[in-house]
């Protein structure tokens, strides 16, 4: 299917004169298409008041202007139905009637290498400006396993949480897509410049919003569903109660798609929202970039292993070995016979056993009998 | 129901004789009374290797003695049928048949003023013995609160956390209750001497094995299945992969009870069994005694708010001011024009509403037009 010249210059306009997730432009330009829609906004002359706003813009568009001058700076602008278009977006048909913000972009401008049609099943890791240094660890890891297994991640480039995971795909040559509030062509947080730049250089680096747009609230709430739409699976790192980051999980649920949740330290604030999430909201938990293969993975691939530590010791014991093991008093010295009468074995294969036990430094002999060696009496609760 | 001073001897005889958790003379005991359980392991010529071990303890054991003995001391003996009997406990007939160690106890050794059948909804707080100070202050705090609430701690006095559950609860002068692995009057760890005591003087201590009984592993095991089992739910709130903990929290779960995990740092290896119960072993995360409290309670008892953090100075602005602070850039200016086009307001109501916004110090005017002021672009992911 190849887009008309047409409809793509007259979405380029739609994605001038709306804002990102207007849900009613977004809506009708998604059932009319973008050429029918214009005309709406052209002709109509009693319009709603988010079409009037629409349509007052539409005198001071310069939609040939921006594509090209986009297009001078390495900027793409796709619509639905190019190749390219990343179809998992579409799961945003009718969505968000209810929410401030919603429905299929018009369009997404696109700065970097990476095709967004070739996403190989991406994670959105997501979290808190704020986030701690173990935060970011977690994020950067978890960014480094996902990437590094062949997933692209998918973040904000925000401080904290976002930056982390974006640096932790890109430690590993994986791929990473920033998806903005702003114009890709905005360096927002200034301090991402850098950052921003050599994802648009190596990566790829999105936004609904036109080139040389600002940041505004609104358009963070609707970039969130973009992340959590082009992402099989969502993960929040941190997040306190009213983070951003809630709101990107809460997208993805609402598209069935898995939340995911990293818990941390129940006194930090950093993680509360976190675990709110998991408590009732329904997310999963997961301690790192594994459990998320595992959970995103079709059955079979990716298995964990149930986890176990190291072997311990008693597990190279035979059993009638261990049964002797575990009636050894942990510190008062008990005789051969009780040490027997507690196993329920004979006296003299007891004897024996303990005698090996001994040699191996499992149980010791004192005047008054047997007790637990000091390496056994450390682990006795396990 | 009194029970008869012959079944009370024959079951100490039976406690005196038999391991804690032995399944098959426990369940004979339950099945046929102490006092015939007694008659079959004297008579019997041909018994299964459980019974011969128990058997040939009986021409040692003095039940009078130890009986008297422990009375001296302050240590009742409690068998099934007597009004302190904490009917809880039954509901581990027949439990443990494919288990190590299981059913219901024969009786039990209780020193302290509190009694068993007045446990008030206990929650049983367990843990690692090698716990983190984030643990011990969590299970300290969860206990204070639960405790607090009027509901009897249970943990098992080891090191770590069990002693700062027993310490919370004792903090604000709740209830708490010990099980122990050895008898009722040995100091296990001895380093707790102190704090047993004073649990044996102001609350109380329970174990199924006679006084003067030492700590063995397989008494660990058995007496895991008492914490549970006596406890309305259990929480696990630091336990590495092996931890007794998880023996304690599988019991809970086969005994149907809820299992509750405390979330920590995916890290810290002191989480890791946790978390493990958390993602896939169906325990619900609690993040302190009150998530405790709402789990536990009935319905609308103790529910708990939603969380949100304290109010932003967003909350408090009329819808029309908010929908302007939202069309306000975050950091270069734009022009009232502009900020109105976003908002879809009409300009002179916006142009008086960033007066008051710039009043609260909401947003700034520079030469250029208007940006969030420096408050708010530090919570504009919130």
């Amino acid at each position: 299917m190849t887009v008309s010249a047409e409809e793509r210059l007259a979405r380029a306009t739609i994605s001038i004169v709306t804002e990102p997730g207007d849900v009613r432009c977004l809506g009708l330009t998604r059932e009319l298409g973008g050429v029918r829609f214009l005309d709406v906004l052209h002709e109509q002359p009693d319009l709603r008041p988010e079409l009037t706003a629409a349509a007052a813009r539409l005198a001071g568009a310069q939609p040939e202007r921006v594509l090209e001058s986009a297009a001078r700076r390495g900027i793409r602008f796709l619509v639905p139905g190019d190749d390219e278009w990343p179809t998992a977006l579409d799961d945003l048909a009718g969505a968000g009637v209810l929410q401030a913000r919603g429905e299929v972009p018009v369009g997404l401008w696109v700065r970097g290498p990476l095709r967004l049609d070739e996403l190989h099943g991406a994670v959105a890791i997501v979290g808190s400006r704020s986030s701690t240094q173990y935060g970011d660890l977690v994020a950067g890891d978890m960014a480094a396993v996902v990437a590094g297994a062949g997933r692209t991640v998918i973040s904000g480039a925000a401080y904290g949480v976002d930056y982390a995971a974006h640096r932790g795909a890109v430690s590993v040559d994986g791929r990473t897509v920033a998806v903005l509030a702003c114009g890709v062509d905005v360096a927002y947080p200034q301090a991402h410049r850098q950052m921003l730049d050599h994802l648009g250089e190596h990566h790829v680096v999105v936004s609904e919003a036109p080139p040389g747009a600002a940041p505004f609230r609104i358009r963070f709430l609707a970039r969130n569903r973009l992340i959590a739409a082009l992402a099989q699976g969502t993960v929040v790192v941190e997040a306190a109660i009213r983070s951003g980051a809630l709101n990107t999980a809460s997208w993805a649920d609402r598209l069935h798609r898995p939340v995911m949740g990293v818990p941390g330290p129940v006194v930090s604030a950093a993680s509360e929202g976190v675990h709110e999430l998991l408590r009732v909201g329904g997310a999963s938990l997961v301690t790192g970039g594994a459990d998320v293969l595992e959970l995103l993975s079709p059955s079979g691939e990716h298995l964990l292993d149930v986890r176990r530590a190291a072997d311990q010791p008693r597990d190279r014991l035979s059993v009638p070995a261990r049964q002797v093991l575990d009636a050894v008093p942990v510190s008062s010295p008990a005789p051969t016979a009780s040490v027997a009468r507690v196993a329920g074995m004979a006296a003299d294969e007891v004897a024996r056993l303990l005698g090996d036990l001994a040699a191996a430094g499992h149980v010791e002999q004192l005047p008054t009998g047997w007790r637990l060696g000091e390496e056994m009496r450390s682990t006795i609760d396990q």
